[in-house]
Protein backbone atom coordinates (compact mmCIF):
# COMPACT_ATOMS: atom_id res chain seq x y z
CA UNK A 1 0.00 0.00 0.00
CA UNK A 2 1.79 3.47 -1.01
CA UNK A 3 0.66 5.88 1.03
CA UNK A 4 1.90 8.23 4.10
CA UNK A 5 1.53 5.58 6.50
CA UNK A 6 4.62 3.14 7.59
CA UNK A 7 3.27 0.31 8.97
CA UNK A 8 6.09 -0.94 12.01
CA UNK A 9 3.83 -3.97 12.87
CA UNK A 10 0.71 -6.00 12.29
CA UNK A 11 -0.58 -7.65 14.96
CA UNK A 12 -3.89 -10.26 14.86
CA UNK A 13 -6.71 -9.34 18.05
CA UNK A 14 -9.74 -10.31 17.98
CA UNK A 15 -10.43 -11.75 14.95
CA UNK A 16 -9.20 -8.46 13.16
CA UNK A 17 -5.85 -7.06 13.30
CA UNK A 18 -3.87 -3.94 14.90
CA UNK A 19 -1.37 -2.21 12.52
CA UNK A 20 0.79 -0.07 14.26
CA UNK A 21 2.06 2.86 12.18
CA UNK A 22 4.07 5.67 11.57
CA UNK A 23 3.37 8.89 9.84
CA UNK A 24 4.90 12.49 8.89
CA UNK A 25 2.95 15.33 10.52
CA UNK A 26 2.63 18.43 9.09
CA UNK A 27 0.77 20.69 11.55
CA UNK A 28 3.07 18.91 14.71
CA UNK A 29 6.02 18.92 12.56
CA UNK A 30 7.63 15.80 13.60
CA UNK A 31 6.92 11.91 13.10
CA UNK A 32 4.40 10.41 15.22
CA UNK A 33 2.64 6.75 15.84
CA UNK A 34 -0.59 6.02 15.87
CA UNK A 35 -2.18 2.67 16.44
CA UNK A 36 -5.33 1.03 14.26
CA UNK A 37 -6.94 -1.47 15.23
CA UNK A 38 -9.47 -2.90 12.22
CA UNK A 39 -12.35 -5.49 12.94
CA UNK A 40 -12.58 -8.81 10.85
CA UNK A 41 -16.30 -7.38 8.96
CA UNK A 42 -15.50 -7.11 5.02
CA UNK A 43 -16.67 -3.82 3.51
CA UNK A 44 -16.97 -0.17 4.95
CA UNK A 45 -16.29 0.31 8.84
CA UNK A 46 -17.18 3.25 11.14
CA UNK A 47 -14.14 4.48 12.77
CA UNK A 48 -14.21 5.41 16.93
CA UNK A 49 -11.18 7.92 17.57
CA UNK A 50 -10.06 7.31 21.25
CA UNK A 51 -7.63 10.13 23.01
CA UNK A 52 -5.54 9.24 25.82
CA UNK A 53 -4.82 10.82 28.96
CA UNK A 54 -1.73 12.57 30.33
CA UNK A 55 1.75 10.21 30.18
CA UNK A 56 -0.04 8.13 27.43
CA UNK A 57 0.73 7.13 24.27
CA UNK A 58 -1.38 5.13 21.76
CA UNK A 59 -0.13 2.19 23.42
CA UNK A 60 -1.26 1.76 26.60
CA UNK A 61 -5.53 1.20 26.06
CA UNK A 62 -3.77 -0.66 23.06
CA UNK A 63 -2.83 -2.86 25.35
CA UNK A 64 -5.03 -2.65 28.59
CA UNK A 65 -8.31 -1.41 27.38
CA UNK A 66 -9.38 -4.03 26.34
CA UNK A 67 -11.94 -2.36 23.48
CA UNK A 68 -10.70 -4.62 20.57
CA UNK A 69 -12.60 -7.17 21.87
CA UNK A 70 -16.04 -5.09 21.88
CA UNK A 71 -15.20 -3.37 18.08
CA UNK A 72 -14.34 -6.54 16.51
CA UNK A 73 -17.94 -8.01 18.07
CA UNK A 74 -19.65 -4.91 16.80
CA UNK A 75 -17.72 -4.56 13.38
CA UNK A 76 -16.14 -0.54 14.41
CA UNK A 77 -12.61 0.55 13.76
CA UNK A 78 -10.78 2.77 16.92
CA UNK A 79 -7.69 4.56 16.10
CA UNK A 80 -5.39 5.34 19.03
CA UNK A 81 -3.35 8.65 18.03
CA UNK A 82 -0.75 10.03 20.57
CA UNK A 83 -0.96 12.79 23.06
CA UNK A 84 0.92 15.03 22.20
CA UNK A 85 4.22 15.87 19.58
CA UNK A 86 7.37 13.93 20.30
CA UNK A 87 10.93 14.72 20.65
CA UNK A 88 10.58 18.80 19.30
CA UNK A 89 13.10 19.71 21.44
CA UNK A 90 11.00 23.00 22.50
CA UNK A 91 12.00 24.14 26.12
CA UNK A 92 10.31 22.91 28.89
CA UNK A 93 8.72 20.29 27.25
CA UNK A 94 9.74 17.97 29.05
CA UNK A 95 10.06 19.38 32.57
CA UNK A 96 6.32 18.34 33.78
CA UNK A 97 4.24 15.42 33.49
CA UNK A 98 0.88 17.32 33.23
CA UNK A 99 2.32 20.00 30.09
CA UNK A 100 4.77 19.18 27.11
CA UNK A 101 5.11 15.97 25.77
CA UNK A 102 2.38 13.44 26.54
CA UNK A 103 0.02 16.23 27.43
CA UNK A 104 -0.98 17.87 24.43
CA UNK A 105 -4.64 18.79 25.59
CA UNK A 106 -5.96 18.18 21.92
CA UNK A 107 -5.94 22.20 21.75
CA UNK A 108 -4.01 24.45 18.64
CA UNK A 109 -1.51 26.46 20.87
CA UNK A 110 -1.30 29.99 20.78
CA UNK A 111 1.41 31.08 22.77
CA UNK A 112 5.18 30.82 21.92
CA UNK A 113 7.51 28.53 22.36
CA UNK A 114 4.34 25.45 21.64
CA UNK A 115 3.07 27.74 18.84
CA UNK A 116 2.97 26.21 15.14
CA UNK A 117 3.77 22.54 16.79
CA UNK A 118 1.24 21.73 19.75
CA UNK A 119 -1.36 21.67 17.58
CA UNK A 120 -2.96 17.78 18.76
CA UNK A 121 -6.84 19.67 17.67
CA UNK A 122 -5.79 20.06 14.36
CA UNK A 123 -3.67 16.89 13.77
CA UNK A 124 -6.98 14.75 15.25
CA UNK A 125 -9.81 16.70 14.01
CA UNK A 126 -8.13 17.42 10.40
CA UNK A 127 -4.86 15.70 9.63
CA UNK A 128 -4.33 12.38 11.11
CA UNK A 129 -8.59 11.89 9.74
CA UNK A 130 -7.65 12.84 6.15
CA UNK A 131 -4.55 10.88 5.73
CA UNK A 132 -6.14 7.51 7.42
CA UNK A 133 -9.59 7.70 5.08
CA UNK A 134 -7.47 8.76 2.05
CA UNK A 135 -5.23 5.34 2.92
CA UNK A 136 -7.78 2.87 4.18
CA UNK A 137 -10.59 2.53 2.14
CA UNK A 138 -12.10 0.67 4.91
CA UNK A 139 -12.80 2.92 7.13
CA UNK A 140 -16.22 5.39 6.97
CA UNK A 141 -15.59 8.78 7.16
CA UNK A 142 -18.98 9.49 7.14
CA UNK A 143 -19.00 7.52 10.19
CA UNK A 144 -17.12 8.73 12.97
CA UNK A 145 -17.29 8.83 16.75
CA UNK A 146 -15.18 9.80 19.79
CA UNK A 147 -13.67 8.67 23.39
CA UNK A 148 -11.27 9.66 25.52
CA UNK A 149 -10.24 8.95 29.08
CA UNK A 150 -9.13 11.86 31.54
CA UNK A 151 -7.30 14.34 29.37
CA UNK A 152 -8.67 12.51 26.52
CA UNK A 153 -12.09 12.67 27.54
CA UNK A 154 -11.69 16.17 27.42
CA UNK A 155 -10.42 15.84 24.06
CA UNK A 156 -13.37 13.97 22.57
CA UNK A 157 -15.76 16.09 24.55
CA UNK A 158 -14.58 19.30 23.11
CA UNK A 159 -13.90 18.19 19.84
CA UNK A 160 -17.11 17.01 19.28
CA UNK A 161 -18.35 20.43 20.51
CA UNK A 162 -16.40 22.35 18.61
CA UNK A 163 -17.77 20.46 15.29
CA UNK A 164 -21.53 19.97 15.41
CA UNK A 165 -22.97 17.25 13.41
CA UNK A 166 -19.68 16.36 12.50
CA UNK A 167 -19.24 13.25 15.17
CA UNK A 168 -22.09 10.65 15.24
CA UNK A 169 -21.66 10.25 19.22
CA UNK A 170 -19.19 11.08 22.04
CA UNK A 171 -18.45 8.80 25.68
CA UNK A 172 -15.83 9.75 27.88
CA UNK A 173 -14.03 7.65 30.67
CA UNK A 174 -13.68 10.03 33.95
CA UNK A 175 -12.90 13.25 31.97
CA UNK A 176 -11.45 16.23 32.15
CA UNK A 177 -14.86 18.59 31.98
CA UNK A 178 -13.98 21.86 33.07
CA UNK A 179 -10.45 22.69 32.46
CA UNK A 180 -10.59 26.40 32.97
CA UNK A 181 -11.72 25.36 36.60
CA UNK A 182 -9.14 22.81 37.56
CA UNK A 183 -5.59 23.12 38.03
CA UNK A 184 -4.20 20.89 35.19
CA UNK A 185 -6.50 22.47 32.56
CA UNK A 186 -5.20 26.23 34.48
CA UNK A 187 -1.32 25.03 33.91
CA UNK A 188 -2.02 24.04 30.45
CA UNK A 189 -4.44 26.47 29.43
CA UNK A 190 -1.79 28.92 30.53
CA UNK A 191 1.29 27.41 28.94
CA UNK A 192 -0.56 27.02 25.54
CA UNK A 193 -2.69 29.77 25.05
CA UNK A 194 -1.47 32.42 27.01
CA UNK A 195 -3.37 34.60 29.84
CA UNK A 196 -6.26 35.28 27.97
CA UNK A 197 -9.21 33.62 29.91
CA UNK A 198 -11.79 33.98 27.17
CA UNK A 199 -9.47 32.49 24.82
CA UNK A 200 -9.83 29.48 27.62
CA UNK A 201 -13.67 29.04 27.79
CA UNK A 202 -13.17 27.94 23.97
CA UNK A 203 -12.04 24.74 24.96
CA UNK A 204 -13.31 24.30 27.79
CA UNK A 205 -16.69 21.16 27.95
CA UNK A 206 -18.39 22.51 30.10
CA UNK A 207 -18.31 26.13 28.37
CA UNK A 208 -18.97 24.98 24.80
CA UNK A 209 -21.82 23.04 25.67
CA UNK A 210 -23.58 26.03 26.94
CA UNK A 211 -23.27 27.83 23.62
CA UNK A 212 -23.79 24.46 21.41
CA UNK A 213 -26.05 24.32 18.77
CA UNK A 214 -26.07 21.39 16.96
CA UNK A 215 -27.12 17.51 16.99
CA UNK A 216 -27.10 16.64 20.84
CA UNK A 217 -26.95 12.62 21.00
CA UNK A 218 -26.83 11.25 24.38
CA UNK A 219 -23.60 11.47 26.04
CA UNK A 220 -22.34 8.63 28.04
CA UNK A 221 -19.38 9.34 30.86
CA UNK A 222 -18.25 7.33 33.68
CA UNK A 223 -16.36 8.39 36.73
CA UNK A 224 -15.01 6.35 39.56
CA UNK A 225 -15.86 7.34 43.14
CA UNK A 226 -12.28 6.43 44.32
CA UNK A 227 -10.79 8.41 41.71
CA UNK A 228 -7.84 10.23 43.22
CA UNK A 229 -8.16 13.01 40.48
CA UNK A 230 -12.28 13.20 41.06
CA UNK A 231 -11.61 13.76 44.50
CA UNK A 232 -9.01 16.60 43.90
CA UNK A 233 -11.47 18.25 41.90
CA UNK A 234 -9.42 17.87 38.80
CA UNK A 235 -12.38 16.62 36.52
CA UNK A 236 -15.39 17.80 37.34
CA UNK A 237 -17.89 16.29 35.91
CA UNK A 238 -21.13 17.86 38.02
CA UNK A 239 -20.09 21.15 36.07
CA UNK A 240 -20.44 19.36 32.88
CA UNK A 241 -23.48 18.11 34.23
CA UNK A 242 -25.33 21.14 35.18
CA UNK A 243 -24.04 22.66 31.91
CA UNK A 244 -26.15 19.53 29.91
CA UNK A 245 -29.31 20.02 32.37
CA UNK A 246 -28.68 23.83 31.69
CA UNK A 247 -29.38 22.88 27.78
CA UNK A 248 -31.54 19.86 28.27
CA UNK A 249 -28.41 17.76 27.00
CA UNK A 250 -28.90 13.99 27.72
CA UNK A 251 -25.86 13.27 29.58
CA UNK A 252 -25.39 10.58 31.45
CA UNK A 253 -22.58 10.27 34.43
CA UNK A 254 -22.25 7.12 35.85
CA UNK A 255 -20.51 7.66 39.31
CA UNK A 256 -18.69 3.99 39.66
CA UNK A 257 -18.85 2.96 43.02
CA UNK A 258 -14.83 2.43 44.27
CA UNK A 259 -13.12 2.68 40.56
CA UNK A 260 -10.19 3.97 40.25
CA UNK A 261 -8.79 6.25 37.34
CA UNK A 262 -6.75 3.09 35.90
CA UNK A 263 -6.92 1.04 32.61
CA UNK A 264 -8.66 -1.02 34.97
CA UNK A 265 -11.80 1.28 35.39
CA UNK A 266 -11.40 1.97 31.51
CA UNK A 267 -11.46 -2.06 31.28
CA UNK A 268 -14.40 -2.60 32.86
CA UNK A 269 -16.77 -0.22 30.76
CA UNK A 270 -15.45 -0.58 27.86
CA UNK A 271 -17.83 -2.49 26.70
CA UNK A 272 -20.66 0.22 27.20
CA UNK A 273 -18.70 2.87 25.93
CA UNK A 274 -18.02 0.47 22.56
CA UNK A 275 -22.15 0.21 22.90
CA UNK A 276 -23.08 3.34 23.35
CA UNK A 277 -20.93 4.12 19.85
CA UNK A 278 -22.07 1.70 17.79
CA UNK A 279 -25.69 3.06 18.59
CA UNK A 280 -25.45 6.03 16.66
CA UNK A 281 -22.81 4.84 14.36
CA UNK A 282 -24.89 1.85 12.95
CA UNK A 283 -23.79 -1.63 12.65
CA UNK A 284 -25.11 -4.56 11.95
CA UNK A 285 -23.75 -6.69 15.13
CA UNK A 286 -24.88 -6.85 18.74
CA UNK A 287 -22.47 -7.11 21.91
CA UNK B 1 -7.01 -8.80 58.43
CA UNK B 2 -4.41 -10.54 60.53
CA UNK B 3 -2.36 -12.88 58.45
CA UNK B 4 0.75 -13.46 56.34
CA UNK B 5 0.01 -11.22 53.46
CA UNK B 6 0.53 -7.28 53.08
CA UNK B 7 -2.56 -5.73 51.37
CA UNK B 8 -0.74 -3.07 48.93
CA UNK B 9 -3.47 -1.97 47.31
CA UNK B 10 -7.08 -2.96 45.98
CA UNK B 11 -8.43 -2.31 43.21
CA UNK B 12 -12.22 -2.19 42.11
CA UNK B 13 -12.14 -4.35 38.25
CA UNK B 14 -15.01 -6.14 36.75
CA UNK B 15 -16.96 -5.78 39.77
CA UNK B 16 -14.97 -7.57 42.13
CA UNK B 17 -11.30 -6.62 43.18
CA UNK B 18 -7.72 -7.25 42.78
CA UNK B 19 -5.83 -7.40 45.85
CA UNK B 20 -2.20 -6.57 45.55
CA UNK B 21 -0.45 -8.76 47.68
CA UNK B 22 2.99 -8.83 48.99
CA UNK B 23 3.95 -12.01 51.49
CA UNK B 24 7.33 -13.26 53.07
CA UNK B 25 8.24 -16.69 51.09
CA UNK B 26 10.73 -19.77 53.25
CA UNK B 27 10.88 -22.16 50.39
CA UNK B 28 12.23 -19.10 47.77
CA UNK B 29 13.89 -17.21 50.51
CA UNK B 30 12.40 -13.32 49.45
CA UNK B 31 9.43 -11.22 49.77
CA UNK B 32 7.36 -11.69 46.93
CA UNK B 33 4.51 -9.81 45.11
CA UNK B 34 1.29 -11.92 43.67
CA UNK B 35 -1.83 -10.60 42.27
CA UNK B 36 -5.68 -12.01 43.15
CA UNK B 37 -8.58 -11.28 41.78
CA UNK B 38 -11.38 -11.78 43.45
CA UNK B 39 -14.87 -11.69 41.82
CA UNK B 40 -18.38 -10.29 43.07
CA UNK B 41 -19.40 -13.40 44.04
CA UNK B 42 -20.73 -13.80 48.31
CA UNK B 43 -19.06 -17.22 49.23
CA UNK B 44 -16.53 -20.05 48.25
CA UNK B 45 -15.27 -19.44 44.85
CA UNK B 46 -13.38 -21.71 42.94
CA UNK B 47 -8.99 -20.57 42.20
CA UNK B 48 -7.20 -20.26 39.01
CA UNK B 49 -3.72 -20.19 39.01
CA UNK B 50 -2.76 -18.23 35.71
CA UNK B 51 1.81 -18.94 35.52
CA UNK B 52 3.28 -16.46 33.45
CA UNK B 53 6.26 -16.59 30.71
CA UNK B 54 9.72 -15.84 30.90
CA UNK B 55 10.68 -11.64 31.94
CA UNK B 56 6.95 -11.55 33.30
CA UNK B 57 5.56 -10.84 36.73
CA UNK B 58 1.97 -11.38 38.53
CA UNK B 59 1.27 -7.49 36.63
CA UNK B 60 1.65 -8.67 32.88
CA UNK B 61 -1.53 -10.72 32.46
CA UNK B 62 -3.54 -9.03 35.27
CA UNK B 63 -2.77 -5.73 32.99
CA UNK B 64 -3.61 -7.03 29.53
CA UNK B 65 -4.74 -10.54 29.74
CA UNK B 66 -8.09 -9.55 30.32
CA UNK B 67 -8.77 -12.74 32.05
CA UNK B 68 -10.72 -10.71 35.10
CA UNK B 69 -13.86 -10.13 32.69
CA UNK B 70 -14.39 -13.45 31.83
CA UNK B 71 -13.58 -14.64 35.66
CA UNK B 72 -16.39 -12.07 37.13
CA UNK B 73 -19.20 -13.28 35.13
CA UNK B 74 -18.17 -17.49 36.07
CA UNK B 75 -17.27 -16.71 39.23
CA UNK B 76 -13.52 -17.67 39.72
CA UNK B 77 -10.98 -16.36 41.24
CA UNK B 78 -7.48 -15.56 40.00
CA UNK B 79 -4.20 -16.22 41.40
CA UNK B 80 -1.16 -14.30 39.26
CA UNK B 81 2.11 -15.18 40.71
CA UNK B 82 5.52 -14.10 40.09
CA UNK B 83 7.60 -15.87 37.56
CA UNK B 84 11.00 -16.60 40.23
CA UNK B 85 12.37 -15.19 43.19
CA UNK B 86 13.51 -11.69 43.40
CA UNK B 87 16.76 -10.33 44.72
CA UNK B 88 18.55 -13.03 46.50
CA UNK B 89 21.89 -11.48 45.08
CA UNK B 90 22.57 -15.31 43.32
CA UNK B 91 25.68 -14.88 40.88
CA UNK B 92 24.36 -15.18 37.58
CA UNK B 93 20.58 -14.74 38.24
CA UNK B 94 20.65 -11.37 36.48
CA UNK B 95 22.84 -12.14 33.44
CA UNK B 96 20.35 -13.17 30.99
CA UNK B 97 16.47 -12.66 30.34
CA UNK B 98 15.69 -16.67 29.68
CA UNK B 99 17.51 -17.69 33.30
CA UNK B 100 17.11 -16.72 36.80
CA UNK B 101 15.49 -13.76 37.76
CA UNK B 102 12.21 -14.02 36.00
CA UNK B 103 12.68 -17.54 34.57
CA UNK B 104 11.99 -19.33 37.39
CA UNK B 105 10.62 -22.00 35.38
CA UNK B 106 8.50 -23.70 37.78
CA UNK B 107 10.65 -26.37 39.50
CA UNK B 108 12.53 -26.66 42.69
CA UNK B 109 16.77 -26.38 41.47
CA UNK B 110 18.84 -29.13 42.17
CA UNK B 111 22.24 -27.35 41.50
CA UNK B 112 24.12 -24.71 43.32
CA UNK B 113 23.70 -21.35 43.90
CA UNK B 114 19.95 -22.16 42.53
CA UNK B 115 19.36 -24.76 45.16
CA UNK B 116 18.01 -23.46 48.52
CA UNK B 117 15.93 -21.00 46.80
CA UNK B 118 15.15 -21.33 43.24
CA UNK B 119 11.92 -23.09 44.50
CA UNK B 120 9.45 -22.11 42.24
CA UNK B 121 7.70 -25.32 41.89
CA UNK B 122 7.09 -25.90 45.75
CA UNK B 123 6.11 -21.61 45.60
CA UNK B 124 3.22 -22.72 43.93
CA UNK B 125 2.18 -26.16 44.24
CA UNK B 126 2.46 -26.06 48.05
CA UNK B 127 3.40 -22.49 50.29
CA UNK B 128 1.52 -20.11 48.04
CA UNK B 129 -1.47 -22.01 48.29
CA UNK B 130 -1.45 -22.78 51.76
CA UNK B 131 -1.11 -19.33 52.64
CA UNK B 132 -4.10 -17.70 50.56
CA UNK B 133 -6.37 -20.97 51.59
CA UNK B 134 -5.61 -20.25 55.12
CA UNK B 135 -6.08 -16.33 54.94
CA UNK B 136 -9.25 -15.64 52.11
CA UNK B 137 -11.44 -17.68 53.00
CA UNK B 138 -13.77 -16.88 50.03
CA UNK B 139 -11.15 -19.27 48.35
CA UNK B 140 -12.09 -22.89 47.97
CA UNK B 141 -8.82 -25.43 48.42
CA UNK B 142 -10.74 -28.10 46.40
CA UNK B 143 -11.65 -26.56 43.42
CA UNK B 144 -8.40 -25.70 41.96
CA UNK B 145 -7.01 -24.87 38.16
CA UNK B 146 -4.01 -24.29 36.28
CA UNK B 147 -3.35 -22.24 33.35
CA UNK B 148 -0.28 -20.29 32.21
CA UNK B 149 1.43 -18.70 29.31
CA UNK B 150 4.76 -20.07 27.52
CA UNK B 151 6.86 -20.80 30.48
CA UNK B 152 4.03 -20.45 32.85
CA UNK B 153 2.40 -22.93 30.09
CA UNK B 154 4.91 -25.87 30.84
CA UNK B 155 4.49 -24.60 34.42
CA UNK B 156 0.73 -25.64 34.34
CA UNK B 157 1.13 -28.79 32.36
CA UNK B 158 3.75 -30.08 34.23
CA UNK B 159 2.22 -28.95 37.79
CA UNK B 160 -1.11 -30.85 36.86
CA UNK B 161 0.69 -33.55 35.29
CA UNK B 162 3.33 -34.33 38.34
CA UNK B 163 -0.47 -34.39 41.34
CA UNK B 164 -3.03 -36.42 39.51
CA UNK B 165 -6.04 -35.41 40.81
CA UNK B 166 -5.40 -32.20 42.59
CA UNK B 167 -6.26 -29.76 40.01
CA UNK B 168 -9.75 -29.96 38.19
CA UNK B 169 -7.82 -28.83 34.68
CA UNK B 170 -5.51 -27.20 32.94
CA UNK B 171 -5.43 -25.22 30.00
CA UNK B 172 -2.26 -23.08 28.05
CA UNK B 173 -1.50 -20.31 25.90
CA UNK B 174 1.61 -21.25 23.51
CA UNK B 175 2.85 -23.68 26.25
CA UNK B 176 6.71 -24.94 25.90
CA UNK B 177 5.58 -28.21 25.44
CA UNK B 178 8.84 -30.24 25.46
CA UNK B 179 11.06 -28.43 27.64
CA UNK B 180 13.86 -30.96 27.07
CA UNK B 181 14.24 -30.47 23.51
CA UNK B 182 14.14 -26.72 23.07
CA UNK B 183 16.88 -24.27 23.90
CA UNK B 184 14.99 -22.85 26.71
CA UNK B 185 14.04 -25.85 28.27
CA UNK B 186 17.79 -26.93 28.22
CA UNK B 187 19.41 -23.97 29.11
CA UNK B 188 17.64 -23.90 32.16
CA UNK B 189 17.28 -27.41 33.30
CA UNK B 190 21.28 -27.40 32.96
CA UNK B 191 21.44 -24.47 34.98
CA UNK B 192 18.82 -26.09 37.73
CA UNK B 193 19.24 -29.26 37.86
CA UNK B 194 22.40 -30.34 36.29
CA UNK B 195 23.79 -32.48 33.43
CA UNK B 196 21.36 -35.78 34.34
CA UNK B 197 18.89 -35.93 31.54
CA UNK B 198 17.26 -38.27 33.09
CA UNK B 199 16.43 -35.77 36.16
CA UNK B 200 15.26 -32.91 33.38
CA UNK B 201 12.48 -35.66 31.92
CA UNK B 202 10.91 -35.09 35.43
CA UNK B 203 10.26 -31.72 34.53
CA UNK B 204 8.56 -31.75 30.97
CA UNK B 205 5.46 -32.05 30.16
CA UNK B 206 5.58 -34.37 27.16
CA UNK B 207 7.58 -37.20 28.81
CA UNK B 208 5.00 -36.85 31.90
CA UNK B 209 2.30 -36.89 29.92
CA UNK B 210 3.18 -40.19 28.26
CA UNK B 211 3.72 -41.81 32.27
CA UNK B 212 1.47 -39.95 33.73
CA UNK B 213 -1.75 -41.95 35.49
CA UNK B 214 -4.45 -40.34 36.96
CA UNK B 215 -7.99 -38.19 36.09
CA UNK B 216 -7.20 -36.96 32.42
CA UNK B 217 -9.43 -33.59 31.71
CA UNK B 218 -9.99 -32.52 28.57
CA UNK B 219 -6.78 -30.29 28.11
CA UNK B 220 -7.23 -27.12 26.11
CA UNK B 221 -4.11 -25.35 24.41
CA UNK B 222 -3.79 -22.20 22.05
CA UNK B 223 -0.83 -21.70 19.67
CA UNK B 224 -0.41 -19.13 17.80
CA UNK B 225 1.34 -19.80 14.15
CA UNK B 226 2.81 -16.03 13.53
CA UNK B 227 4.09 -16.92 16.84
CA UNK B 228 8.24 -16.53 16.51
CA UNK B 229 9.12 -18.96 19.11
CA UNK B 230 6.65 -21.22 17.76
CA UNK B 231 8.41 -21.05 14.52
CA UNK B 232 11.61 -20.75 16.18
CA UNK B 233 10.86 -24.86 17.59
CA UNK B 234 10.83 -23.23 21.35
CA UNK B 235 7.29 -24.58 22.12
CA UNK B 236 7.33 -27.82 19.92
CA UNK B 237 3.14 -28.64 20.91
CA UNK B 238 3.16 -30.90 18.51
CA UNK B 239 5.10 -33.70 20.65
CA UNK B 240 2.44 -33.03 23.21
CA UNK B 241 0.14 -33.77 20.80
CA UNK B 242 1.71 -36.57 20.16
CA UNK B 243 2.08 -37.72 23.16
CA UNK B 244 -1.51 -37.63 24.45
CA UNK B 245 -2.39 -39.26 21.11
CA UNK B 246 -0.04 -42.35 22.80
CA UNK B 247 -2.40 -42.87 26.27
CA UNK B 248 -5.65 -41.72 24.52
CA UNK B 249 -5.74 -38.31 26.39
CA UNK B 250 -8.31 -35.39 24.50
CA UNK B 251 -5.79 -32.33 24.28
CA UNK B 252 -6.95 -30.36 21.30
CA UNK B 253 -4.14 -27.67 20.58
CA UNK B 254 -6.04 -25.30 18.55
CA UNK B 255 -3.38 -23.46 16.35
CA UNK B 256 -4.71 -19.42 15.89
CA UNK B 257 -3.86 -18.36 12.48
CA UNK B 258 -1.56 -15.68 12.28
CA UNK B 259 -1.42 -14.95 16.09
CA UNK B 260 1.86 -14.02 18.15
CA UNK B 261 3.05 -14.63 21.76
CA UNK B 262 2.01 -11.28 22.96
CA UNK B 263 -1.22 -10.43 25.44
CA UNK B 264 -2.97 -9.76 22.32
CA UNK B 265 -3.03 -13.12 21.99
CA UNK B 266 -3.51 -14.31 25.12
CA UNK B 267 -6.15 -11.67 25.40
CA UNK B 268 -8.28 -12.84 22.66
CA UNK B 269 -8.49 -16.61 23.60
CA UNK B 270 -8.99 -15.90 27.55
CA UNK B 271 -12.82 -16.34 27.40
CA UNK B 272 -12.22 -19.63 26.13
CA UNK B 273 -9.54 -20.78 28.52
CA UNK B 274 -11.63 -19.12 31.49
CA UNK B 275 -15.05 -21.24 30.02
CA UNK B 276 -12.63 -24.33 30.23
CA UNK B 277 -11.83 -23.96 33.68
CA UNK B 278 -15.39 -23.10 34.73
CA UNK B 279 -16.16 -26.49 33.10
CA UNK B 280 -14.39 -28.67 35.22
CA UNK B 281 -13.95 -26.19 38.57
CA UNK B 282 -18.21 -26.14 38.47
CA UNK B 283 -19.53 -22.39 38.71
CA UNK B 284 -23.34 -21.42 38.86
CA UNK B 285 -22.99 -18.99 35.97
CA UNK B 286 -22.00 -18.79 32.32
CA UNK B 287 -20.05 -16.24 29.73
Amino acid sequence: MAGKFEITSEIASFGGKILKLTHESAVLRCKMAVNLYLPPNQGKVPVLFYLSGLTCTGDNCLEKGFLQAHASKLGIAIVYPDTSPRGLGIPGEDESWDFGTGAGFYIDALKEPFKGSYNMYSYINDELQQQLFSEFDQLDSSRISLSGHSMGGHGALTIFLKNPGKYKSVSAFAPISNPINCPWGQKAFAGYLGDDQQEWAKHDATELMKKYSGPKPAILIDVGTGDNFYKQKQLLPEHLEDAAKSVGWDVQVRYQPNYDHSYFFVSTFGADHIAHAAKFLGTNSTL
